[in-house]
């Protein structure tokens, strides 16, 4: 892309490294993860330090994510307009439904939830806003990769359902377009099911997911099919969030 | 601050912008916001758009945060170990006291929250994690601003209980070093309370704060005082997330 500027690209590389489950990093291991000069790196870190950006254990000296992008991935969400205009359909879908309830749209190849309503009872349940989910093996992925979203190079199998080869996802996306609507049945967990439908914005693009998963048992009939009620509900949901979506263009 | 990145600064100053509750801005807004050529603003913004930190809506070309952000706010939760510590006494504190927990730091002259545990029952309550809270009307705000914390400088009045000058604040925060802990008394909403003790790390310095919210009934007794039972449940949980930042350290 021309007219980009290296130092910030460079300084998105080291707030993605942080970010990637590493942890702390020192000066060294940082600069040789992403083969620069130690001096470089020296001056993205204190630049990033400076702006909050990253923090630096005084104990070890090493770096790690700083306070002030929790703050910013905060400000993602309240501007989101996905979110924003989901939220009020998200809620009665969990009522309606009995599952929880996750919005998705697509960061880097895989789903990243950014909206999550627990499942309406008193079970201990763990807030997923902010995860990534795989593609292939989630409902929500499937409706946004049978609408435009690039498939993953690689279709890591986490059970024995797991769609396993590009032309199996192929054939399945191929479904998801006719119908409408996703599911997933324990491709990503055995025993949970997850249904989802596309959410369009302006112009009918594909914009994000909105979906249901629980206890395969609950969300499938006897003979291993998503229950008709549930993917209408489903449905009905991704329809409204559109509808605001598109009304509310500028 | 010699050897930083005036680019990266820059890019970071845009960042905030666009997180400071505007949401959508225009590359004209933005520069003259920052005081930056037009020129120079669309390079920053071509870049933050390519590493995914901004995204442009297709139909007013205007600039918002991307989802990116919220990835990095999700890792610096997953690697902060004030939260991670904290986890476990959190759950506790919330069943002993009946009441909703949070854990929060210092940002940008604010109280951070990094941890919510909701109050255990059934009412509607949003999640608090990423929001900022004032550092003299709270509870866990004073606990930090007792031990260090640059108190802010000007005091924003949110009911007629809440500290308003420099002076009574300073009383107030001698108070908290004394006892150990503090409250907030309808200083920030009426109605309600809060009582926070502080958290501290390796050698004594004080990290963040943790503490109980809900009703002035519930937390306090007809005299208006924090009922002890809860000012102990909260000092001990505090202690106990101190004593585990003390011993992880390396």
């Amino acid at each position: 892309m021309p007219g980009t500027v290296q130092s910030i690209e460079r300084a998105a590389a080291v707030l993605r490294l942080l970010a990637g489950g590493a942890g702390r990093l020192s000066l060294g291991e940082i600069a040789r993860s992403l083969d620069l000069a130690k001096g470089t790196t020296h001056g993205i870190l204190q630049t990033l330090r400076k702006v909050g950006f990253v923090e630096q254990d005084r104990a070890s000296g090493q770096y790690q994510l700083g306070a002030a992008m929790l703050r910013l991935g905060t400000g993602y969400l309240d501007v989101n307009e996905l979110r924003s205009r989901s939220i009020n359909w998200a809620d009665p879908l969990a009522a309606r439904s009995g599952e929880a309830v996750r919005i998705g749209t697509v960061l880097e190849g895989q789903v990243l939830v950014v909206h999550h309503v627990f499942r309406p009872d008193d079970t201990f349940q763990t807030l997923d806003v902010g995860s990534l989910l795989p593609m292939h093996a989630t409902a929500l992925g499937k409706a946004l990769l049978a609408y435009g979203a690039t498939p993953p190079a690689s279709l890591d199998r986490f059970t024995s359902r797991t769609v396993g080869t590009q032309r199996e996802l192929a054939a399945a996306l191929q479904v998801v377009r006719e119908c409408g609507w996703s599911a997933d049945i324990e491709e990503l967990t055995p025993g949970e099911a997850s249904i989802a439908a596309p959410i369009r914005a302006y112009g009918g693009l594909v914009v994000g997911a909105i979906g249901i998963s629980g206890h395969v048992e609950r969300l499938c009939d006897s003979r291993y099919h998503p229950r008709p009620q549930l993917v209408a509900n489903v449905r009905d949901a991704a329809r409204a969030v559109s509808r605001d979506l598109g009304a509310a263009r500028r």
